[in-house]
């Protein structure tokens, strides 16, 4: 039986109960759903007592299954306002599933100046005092916690932008070499935690074992299954060779690639960012390739990329900081972007709400295209808590507000990413509709991309499938989205209660459903389901497209929702 | 007739039409909000193209009667997100009004570095280059302005604050003086006009003629009545002696008083900044009490300030900006109160959002409460545009959003004014539920002050009757609120189409409704309709009361709005 941990920094007691029957199939973001609607009041200030921060395993996380270790990390999110799941690879997911924690629940806040750390062990967990980690970045306090608590502990932490309550502050997992390099990077959940006076958790591995399915052999049967698919698919082959850095060429093709503040969908100097430089680099200073970011991976897309003197520097270099980093901000360099990944990693910050933000801040004096050093120091800004850098730190919409910017690529309050929603038109209809705000894994429609027709019901479906994946674990890049019946076939054996493949797809459509249901109780109206207005008005190149979908094919998203 | 003139900033092209005939009975803030919903695209950018400018002279503006010439100025706000509708005196409401304008219309925008000035003469209207006027106050821009078009023009000018596009610029109106000391404070309508790249509305009175009334004795009986309900009033008789600051000791008795920054609703240094020290300054330093902001008022409830040395230094000392930047920043000296005010005036700042600004930066270390020299140096920041200085010009909601400051008296993005919703909860639920955000002119509920129960009703019809009013023209001060049969009397003779008394009541009603619906088409659930949650959970001294009027009592204010 997975169960449930409630930490409580205010009265500084943790409780422990079993979770409910009625969520045996429910896990990730599809759990954390459900707990953040039923506990978390919808118009709470978002750094205030009564918001939580939910952390929940996906259902198979900590099982045999490969690639299927991710953890979700939610809240009210200080970025948009609304519900807020952020999904995180890393070892965290496998050992806290191991432990059988099914949830863990932090609420209240410590008195001030205090600083917490939570410390789970396999049969006891606790909360400790550590001011002298105070303001620290990622990398040392995940240094000071391993000498303090041993090498082998998996850390969930953040650093001082968090501490900051910065609204593009993230938390940091520990990967499988133990660095705090994977990050839960959007909408602000790093605030949250810092807002609560929580600085990391720790999760001592001790007497974490796989969990065994209720009916093993037909578990193992299904996992091969899965684990067949997975392996033979031309992604799979794709990410181990080129990392989502083989991401830059797709998207310079399709001219969906942000370029210069999302004023082009194509970049000139794309080749001193692909991944065959990012591959030259590698073979010139070692670094690797085809790394995992969780233990047993087999898409293993990660990297570890070295400075010119063959030094560690960052893991990973991904397709969205290079993109967002680099074309957006006309930096054709991976040596600047990955100093930047690793002060961002550091400090705790969305690499993809600061490359938007910096994008954002070329329409002032502030910074130009291309200013490498800038650049840096800008995000040193922001780690040192200047008063430019609190402003970024809180994001593009609040960058071009006090600016008074009015071309600010964000939905919900959250950037777009690095994909253009003008030419990938469904992507676009789930940038404008899902409740997590614009973001890519919310729902990737890659069908006729330049097309204004035929989004609403493939975005929702996508929306959906999406989030049966994040409950399940699943990394995305297994590929796996539809496949319901498989999916049936592994939770059945898994938890010996056995769903039909309608059961499966309920869990997508309840969750996202409930997601909606959170933002309209937030304050959110069917007006805020719209792209920027520039995206409307001002073509991109190459395609020479705007975004065009009527308002009213956005609003069929969820006003034609198929209930469960 | 009244007519309509759309300036196109774009296009440079000046349109004049006739006012529809069902627009008879409509002016200020109801033909404001009836052009706005059909034109103004609610989710467009407000610092865009696609929103306009939109100001409207009263019905009664122009017209023989007195203290009825206020003027609407209108725009989605950059501030709020929703519609904004703010209203002022000063004198062009009545020149517009005589001029037979009924709505002015400012929309496109004008090509970058580009700065206008619309010119309205009695037969004409043209746009003139002024880019001499760049980033100068408004009592620079006034005075230059009356140097090139004489000295008896009337203008409506924004200063460097607007040009920033700053969410809390004002448009500033020339008074009876024709000092720019009238101000469209509220929900940053400077900023509209500053991206539309219009500086100043320069209106020449040559040929202005009180109105004619289509039924001249009953009009002028109507009036005389009218004349009479003010003219002995109590209330007229009291700003009369002491101006709004009269309203020191009342909110002070009621503990309604917001005092560092929302912390207390009275202030124990009071006696130094209400109307009695005023009028002790002003019998030292000359200056004037029962002054006219536009001419002929009966009211005359504004005032001269003057400096230590005898030299003018602002008008009109207000409550509000007494208020919010006095006892809510405890700066217990007028004197320094009036720099404020008057630099606020000349930058074209709101001082009852800039009051609300500095308290929320108190939680930060670059201001503390009672600190008059550094509240004075930050003011000067926002008008000069420094990094801090853009962030305060923001407003509240952003100074705490960049700072990660929890307590914001602010709803809609607007800044609570200086009444405190904890002790006055009647006037809590306008602030909640006002398509405006937070604002005391929009439904001042007396009543039951401390009770939770019962202000749904109250604060619906009040926000209705106001409205009447903002629409007629009448100065709030009138103290005529609920008077639909007086109204229908004067409607009548004017415009020669005689409305009944439920006629009036319609126009309340479906403006209001007409304002819910912008908000919600832009974006706006009733999850807005809420105040902070500080409020709902820390007592206010001295009546130690929270917050506590159901959310599904704030719901019913539209839940179960009547119909026209």
């Amino acid at each position: 039986m997975r169960y449930r941990l409630t930490v409580n920094l205010e009265t500084q007691t943790i409780d422990r109960s079993d979770l409910p029957e009625e969520a045996a199939w429910l896990g990730g973001r599809a759990l954390l759903d459900s707990i953040l609607l039923a506990e978390v009041p919808p118009t709470c200030h978002p750094l205030g007592p009564y918001n939580k921060v939910i952390i929940t395993p996906g259902l198979f996380a900590g099982t045999t299954m490969p690639t299927a270790g991710r953890l979700s990390i939610g809240a009210k999110s200080p970025l948009t306002g609304g519900i807020k799941e952020s999904n995180v690879g890393g070892m965290a997911g496998i050992v806290l599933g191991q432990l059988g924690i099914g949830a863990l629940v932090i609420e209240g806040e410590s008195a001030s100046q205090s600083l917490k750390v939570l410390v789970i062990r396999q049969d006891s967990a606790e909360l400790v005092e550590a001011s002298e980690l105070k303001g620290l970045g990622n990398y040392d306090t995940v240094a000071a916690l391993k000498k303090r608590f041993g090498q082998k502990v998996v850390i969930i932490s953040i650093g001082p932008c968090g501490e900051m309550k910065m609204a593009a502050a993230t938390v940091a997992v520990t990967d499988n070499d133990g660095r705090p390099c994977r990050h839960a990077g959007r909408g602000g959940l790093g605030a949250v935690m810092g807002a609560k006076g929580l600085k990391a958790i720790v999760i001592d591995p001790q007497g974490a074992r796989p969990l065994k399915a209720v009916d093993a052999p037909a578990f193992a049967k299904a996992v091969k299954e899965y684990t067949k698919i997975i392996q033979s698919s031309k992604s799979t082959a794709f990410l181990q060779e080129n990392g989502t850095a083989g991401l830059v060429d797709v998207s310079q093709a399709r001219g969906s690639m942000p370029t210069r503040n999302f004023s082009a969908g194509s970049y000139e100097k794309k080749d001193a960012i692909n991944a065959e430089r990012l591959k030259e680099l590698m073979r010139e200073r070692g670094g690797s390739m085809g790394h995992p970011c969780m233990r047993g991976c087999i898409v293993r897309c990660s990297n570890i990329f070295n400075d010119q003197n063959g030094q560690y520097l960052t893991s990973a270099l991904e397709y969205e900081t290079i993109v967002m980093m680099g074309a957006n901000l006309d930096i054709d360099d991976l040596d600047t972007i990955a100093q930047i990944d690793f002060r961002c990693d550091d400090y705790g910050l969305d690499t993809i709400e600061m490359g938007a933000t910096l994008g954002v801040l070329t329409e002032t004096d502030q910074f130009s295209f291309g200013d490498r050093n800038r650049a840096i120091a800008l995000i040193e800004e922001i780690g040192q808590g200047t008063v430019l850098g609190r402003i970024l730190g809180q994001g593009a919409v609040t960058t071009g507000k006090v600016f008074a910017i009015r071309r600010v690529a964000a939905v919900k309050g959250q950037s777009l990413p690095a994909h253009c929603a003008r030419s990938i038109k469904g992507l676009g209809v789930t940038y404008a509709t899902s409740p997590q705000g614009a973001d890519h894994t919310a729902g990737f429609v890659t069908e006729e991309p330049l097309s204004r027709e035929g989004h609403t019901e493939r975005s929702r479906d996508t929306q959906i499938n999406v989030i049966i994946a994040d409950s399940l674990g699943l990394c995305q890049f297994t590929g796996l989205r539809a496949e319901h019946d498989l999916f049936a076939r592994l939770v059945g054996p898994l938890t010996g209660k056995i769903p039909t493949e309608t059961d499966i797809l309920s869990i997508g459509k309840d969750t996202l459903w409930q997601e909606r249901t959170f933002n309209t109780r937030a304050g959110f109206g069917s007006g805020q389901d719209r792209l920027p207005e520039f995206m409307a008005t001002e073509p991109l190149s190459p395609n020479d497209t705007v975004f065009d979908v009527e308002d009213q094919d956005l609003d069929r998203v969820f006003g034609e929702y198929p209930k469960s």
